[in-house]
């Protein structure tokens, strides 16, 4: 049995990180199946999907790990074909993944008390961003 | 069909990295399922899954990667907030992340000869793990 | 359901990135499947399966973004053990990992236009890669 959920959220550029673990835990409430997996899914190429301890601190720490292995201004070769200016958010993301895979049973996802499931905005830019929740299992 | 495994180990804190290619090969072997993926999730947000090879020098090599990228002993926002000092391990968290799904036909996983499923503690003190196995298949 | 696919393709070694986008998207239409996951697994511990804008500048700055933080000539361990020289492949391999996870709806990969699922050749020599599409679904 598979549920495919659409979600939307609306961010504010590169670093800005949302907590949507109560919207994946939703879906699989929704989709009533008692075990399997939620595969979380970012549609496009400037954002990513993992886990951290959803705290300002932590948060922020994460956002400044990027801007230090990727700086948001730097010369990219991104930039010279489009014009644009966000090479960085392109190899943040390929670097971090699009995709995260969370297990469920008993209708609950088996993340740990202090593990919230986040969607990293990388672009340089407000986006309204779309992701799919596909909740398989039975 | 699928079939949840609960598993634990012993860590000795930060770098400390368990080859869990058996435990995870056994439980597909267990599950009784032909084809299908294994998708293997670490509660907590401080330990991360991947696969690297299985060899010290290999393992050794990873350690001093995440300790140049993301160094232990460095100001971190997370420690202010709690008083703890275990910053390195959430980032480091974030960027790896607690997944892996690994495909498996005719009951055995799609691993490389050299290629190991990898348990890696992430914070700075000796931990329980729990992590999960969710079978699913046919 | 579930329709496993193997797939080879030749590389040229270190950053050579291939967009496997179409295979995917064909291996999911020949499933029949409708809705489901494609998982991606790359078989070996020197590759890594990711999600970029597939055009030369974002692929160049991503392979030099793997060169910055994980050098070629520099001493690993790895080294020491097999007498090779591809440590830096493997920490960058265990760095990204081997896997991806794409939901499909309506026998259709939830891609965004511009992002394309690649297969990233982090060994030192030109390889003949397997990978693994695992496609489950209803």
């Amino acid at each position: 049995m598979i549920v495919t959920f659409d979600r939307h959220l609306r961010t504010r550029g590169q670093g800005d990180t949302h907590d949507i673990t109560e919207t994946v835990a939703a879906a699989v409430t929704e989709s009533k199946l008692a075990a399997g997996v939620a595969v979380v899914f970012v549609t496009g190429s400037t954002a990513a999907v993992t886990t951290i301890e959803f705290e300002p601190g932590a948060v922020a720490d994460f956002a400044a790990l990027l801007e230090r292995l990727v700086p948001r201004h730097a010369p990219y070769k991104h930039h010279e074909r489009w014009g644009d200016d966000n090479g960085s958010s392109h190899v943040r993301a390929a670097l971090l993944g699009p995709s995260l895979s969370v297990p469920f049973r008993a209708g609950k996802l088996t993340l740990g008390t202090w593990q919230q499931i986040v969607l990293v905005e990388l672009d340089v830019e407000p986006r309204e961003r779309a992701f799919v929740i596909q909740v398989m299992g039975e």
